[in-house]
């Protein structure tokens, strides 16, 4: 872990004197991927490994799974031989699971793996080194742990002040609705358009899709509001940052974390992202889904207290369970319902989306 | 560290077989206090010391402080000798910066002091042993460094279910309100009715009146509302735990913890604290102070997710700054204004709260 406290050390001085964004991931993922799916039994629980195959599948050589993992995400499965001959140079462990720990069975692929030369990069709370087997294995070989969850940068905490430049923030009535997949998609539509905009990871993903970020989650809860204005700086006026949304305001575990990266980003824009024919709160049968109307509600006033004007732009929806027929009525719907632009990112893009903020903001 | 570390991590372990509440402060700050006030120029950055003062006299010594230190908490003004002939074991930094650092001119007087043989605890972010020449000079003189923030605890993202036992959440209008000191109230006066009632610390001065809690502030912003759920986990259905608020819904540093803490708390009954006069958020020129009400119903919107029937029990008003004239005049007119008890818990003490509590929640 020393080696890259020191290169995050390096990174954070570097970048207060230069004075730029701040990254909290060493440049130093090696790439192609060979992704570690471990034992998944959902695609859920494969968030990580799954934004990159949907958002880099030129970096994804290929998958591995443990015997009992029920789940494939479409790439060649290979060996780790066959990976590192296809040229893997870092196996991603790419299943998340709700406490993220590193569980016993998944550690011998791990030490092969690192055996084989392989770097490992990982998105859970559990440092890989706080396992003596994995960071001996790992001096041996002289090989990186990068845990992208974590940063040694030094943090402030939140100052609430506007600052220059446009920002879009994703929100959820749920985790796991599409927040990172409907910015990604905002980002390349916009760019497409020639917008000046920049999707700013905030959860070990994107951090690994886009090569920098900060996972919000794992930031010490005083500073959860100041790193989100820390990632998203002063900027031109006519940038937009495209902030990745985490968590909802609704569910139980991670409302604390919505509300103080809402409150860092300070969004003119917001697109509500929802799953449909979803009925509770993910792992929460306790909690049922709140509806698209009160989620809305609760994040514009919310929102106001650091964006007076913050408002909504669209609605994402994750129609994957419907036929065609079903997801364009439910679109429909929501669309008359709310008076906005109403998508699902997979299979009608988000183009409305943009073509609605191109014009609440005409740029000059 | 270390040896904090070994001592945390054998409660942790033990707790975790006795399956009783966690507990994140090493069982061994030596008491009486020497409290050290440093360069602090208002009462409201020594909450930390003020807390430990008003609650626990008798285990304060006195206080030292720096030159230019503007202000003084009545306590015999010590030097380090003639603490260490009071008695005195370990010098609390009593002061508190939103940074939650060490500051640079703090640093000769704490290196006095571990010469001299105190123990040195301070509830800020940025732990004691982070300074090499503060960490080689307690090795030297055997003198343990307690940071009350810091634990190794394991932690657990939260859960939402509903636990046994009664839960009392002190609220605020913004920081530094009062919402310890009530809480610390409330449990006094229930105790004195026989009621089987608990102050839980949630921030370090909290932890150092009572001996133990968790610094919710610190833990990594995931767990914030599973840490509270540890905190105060099932107990007896007539048992309350009066837990410590922080923070407020309406503070741009800080709502994501308090919002968390809320969820984590899943308080029956809470009490609303406010400083009267008061018109911008601490520390935050552009943000005024959220109107009693509005405070009110969004804590009670977010507390229902977690506790259906959450309630507000009374209002506890800082009127530090008015004559007592006035102060009468303003806890009636929000009495009325809100038909809940309304103190200054000061000046007036909290028993009509406890009456209301008495009311709503008879015991069998």
């Amino acid at each position: 872990m020393n080696r890259e406290t020191e290169i995050d050390s390096t990174v954070s001085i570097m970048r207060r004197i230069r004075s730029i964004p701040l990254n909290s991931v060493p440049m130093r993922i090696q790439t192609p991927y060979l992704l570690f799916l471990a034992d998944a039994q959902e695609v859920l629980s494969l968030k990580v490994a799954k934004g990159i195959v949907d958002w880099r599948p030129e970096l994804c050589v290929g998958e591995i799974a443990l015997p009992d993992c029920a789940v494939t995400l479409g790439v060649p499965q290979l060996t780790l031989t066959e990976a590192k001959e296809r040229g893997a140079k870092t196996m991603v462990v790419g299943m998340n699971n709700s406490g993220g720990t590193i569980a016993a069975n998944w550690i011998p692929t791990v030490l092969e793996a690192l055996d084989r030369g392989y770097d490992i990069a990982s998105g859970l709370h559990q440092r890989l080194g706080s396992l003596p087997e994995v960071r001996d294995q790992a001096r041996r070989n002289n090989c990186q742990l990068i845990d992208v969850r974590h940063t040694e940068i030094e943090l402030k905490t939140g100052t609430g002040l506007r600052r220059a430049g446009k920002r879009l923030l994703t929100v959820g009535t749920d985790c796991s609705v599409g927040k990172m997949y409907t910015a990604l998609a905002i980002e390349k539509e916009m760019r497409a358009r020639k917008f000046d905009a920049d999707f700013v990871a905030t959860g070990q993903s994107g951090i690994f899709i886009s090569g920098k970020g900060m996972a919000i989650d794992c930031v010490v809860a005083d500073f959860i509001s100041g790193a989100v204005e820390q990632l998203s700086p002063d900027n031109a006026a006519n940038h937009w940052d495209i902030i990745e949304g985490q968590g909802s305001l609704f569910h139980p575990s991670f409302a604390g974390v919505t509300l103080g990266l809402l409150h860092g980003a300070q969004p003119d824009a917001m697109v509500l992202c929802h799953a449909e024919n979803r009925n509770f709160m993910r792992g929460m049968r306790a909690h049922k889904l709140p509806g698209l109307r009160e989620t809305m509600e609760l994040n514009l006033q919310t929102a106001r207290l650091t964006s007076p004007d913050a408002r909504f732009v669209g609605i994402a929806v994750n129609t994957v369970d419907l036929s065609p027929k079903d997801s364009q009525a439910v679109l429909e719907k929501y669309a008359t319902e709310f008076e906005l632009p109403c998508v699902d990112p997979v299979r009608t893009g988000v183009a409305s989306i943009v073509d609605r903020i191109t014009d609440l903001w005409p740029s000059d």
